[in-house]
């Protein structure tokens, strides 16, 4: 399938990213925003999660549109990311209204990366700055690897990072991914350095080098070591869906989850996904659409699961080497 | 990671497994039961599932524990295949105790098979006599393939089955699962014969041709075909699970369906699986141990669902072709 012109989760029309990194907390915050509110549903499988505003995604509840939607480094700390793009959304004139005033919806999910050798001893939150910073330069463009929340991101074998693929459905429709890969997993196959993910890789996104030869039967984790975990997603397309059809989507790309990372999902993982549908594509989506969007979404993740790896780049102080290293 | 020593769901002590199929019908039960009643959770991922007393199995609910799963095909007509379970277990004093009655929990999960080709003109629901003739048959050995649910089963390439695999764990723990495939996505990868699920063959399970050399973009599907779908497993431990944690295990052995069939869990398709513990090693599960029975579990499905497929067997009237073949 066609790759967008970016191979970014901004290759579906109105969608923007920003991203803000502290280099010395180790740690960052991804923002993914829009001119205009959009749909979004979530799937939460790991056993660990950290969230803000996701009980409001639920289908049956109220709102069905959000105003951006955050993936950032800190664990509970920096569900406080949201509060910082929220002073940018009212500093917008953006917001959900009830009477005179706007009240942004903004969900968001963490990773743990709170013991990755950054320095970590603040006294004031950092996070709702570097909300405020990653939403201040939300743009179509955007850097992979070691940026916003993937900064401080790790696998069991290689540096985690920050992930995005897009494709282009043939009706038109395109479906994209964007990822903060921080698992207790390996996104590699054993000691090598071929990723679960090589049978859908497009191009040489992530090094080319294709699928591993041999599979050993012992996995690699973070147990025993620094017990950093979590991978926090986004899928996106412009197909117009309900907020019940963006939940069935995110459940769908789960799949990319599991096919790009061993083990993925785990008690020590707050693997979850949010699916979001700008609309703009004004089309009625029938199931048989709907399940292309999710297989397609699943094969994205995968895809910017081992890009985020990928793309990874060193800096001091780091507990685990690149894989571009 | 060694297998049982037969490689089946009931390595795990205690568990027995029945199976009733027609042939003329094309579909069949398959019953999972014990002598004592075992600790169950349940997770749902498919779009289109078909369940009974799956409600009573979330944690907070107050039955803890099952006298028996049924997977069974027919569809909602299948459902009806619980009821001849449920005599069954009456008939040998089985039951939750209220007062001086009992009644039996039999959780169950259909797939939709009614599109086979088999003969589905009945006047009279046959699945509860056919659940009870699969209750009656449980024991430590059965049949894999075109047996039970797996009867009438297909997928997007071959003709879908039973299949079970089992692990024994460096503890002693032993982890199983048990599905009927019938997936709307394909096992195997593109044209070819190779399985999804290679990487983590045990010995020559099925087929031992090992993993696939070329990976197409385009995938298999049964839309425009005979559209009917629905994959249902069961996984199963003998290490002490609460019902929580078998909620835990269930949703973390989703990524096996994953990785052996693409799509999965799509709009049409009602996967699910069960997760039992029978407790019988008494002792505390801590996290990190959850986390392997969970990663472990999603392996052997994955391999249970190639082992289905792989022992399928032809028989008069199919849609599709066997593996074997």
């Amino acid at each position: 399938m066609d790759r967008g012109a970016r191979n970014l989760i901004t290759d579906v029309p109105g969608l923007l990213v920003g991203n803000a990194s502290d280099p010395a907390l180790k740690s960052g915050v991804t923002v993914l925003t829009s001119t205009v509110p959009f749909v979004a549903g979530v799937s939460i499988m790991g056993g660990a999660p950290g969230t803000r505003e996701t009980e409001l995604l639920a289908p049956d509840k109220t709102v069905q549109e959000v105003d951006a939607i955050v993936l950032s480094g800190g664990s509970a700390f920096g569900l406080a990311a949201c509060d910082g793009v929220s002073d940018g959304l009212v500093a917008a004139g953006r917001g959900f209204a009830v009477g005179p005033v706007r009240v942004p919806i903004v969900p968001g999910a963490i990773l743990f990366d709170l013991l990755n050798g950054g320095a970590k001893d603040w006294t004031a939150n950092p996070y709702p700055a570097l909300g405020r910073a990653a939403f201040d330069a939300a743009a179509p463009d955007f850097a992979l690897g070691s940026e916003g929340a993937g900064t401080g991101a790790t696998t069991a074998t290689f540096k985690g990072g920050l992930g995005s693929t897009s494709c282009r459905l043939p009706n038109g429709t395109t479906v994209a991914a964007l990822v903060a890969v921080n698992a207790l997993g390996s996104a590699t196959v054993g000691e090598g350095r071929e990723f679960w993910a090589a049978p859908w890789e497009e191009g040489q996104e992530f090094g080319g080098i294709g699928p591993a030869s041999h599979y050993p039967k012992t996995i690699k984790t973070k147990l025993g070591g620094q017990g950093a975990n979590t991978t926090i997603a986004i899928v996106a397309t412009d197909a117009a869906l309900t907020q019940a059809q963006c939940t069935r989507v995110a459940t769908a790309a789960h799949d990319g989850m599991a096919r790009a990372l061993l083990p993925s999902h785990t008690p020590l993982d707050g693997d979850l996904i949010f699916a979001v549908s700008t609309g703009s594509r004004e089309v009625q989506t029938p199931p048989e659409d709907l399940l292309l969007i999710g297989h397609t979404a699943s094969i994205c993740l995968a895809r910017a699961i081992a890009r985020g790896v990928f793309s990874a780049r060193p800096a001091p102080g780091d507990v685990c080497p690149v894989w571009s290293a």
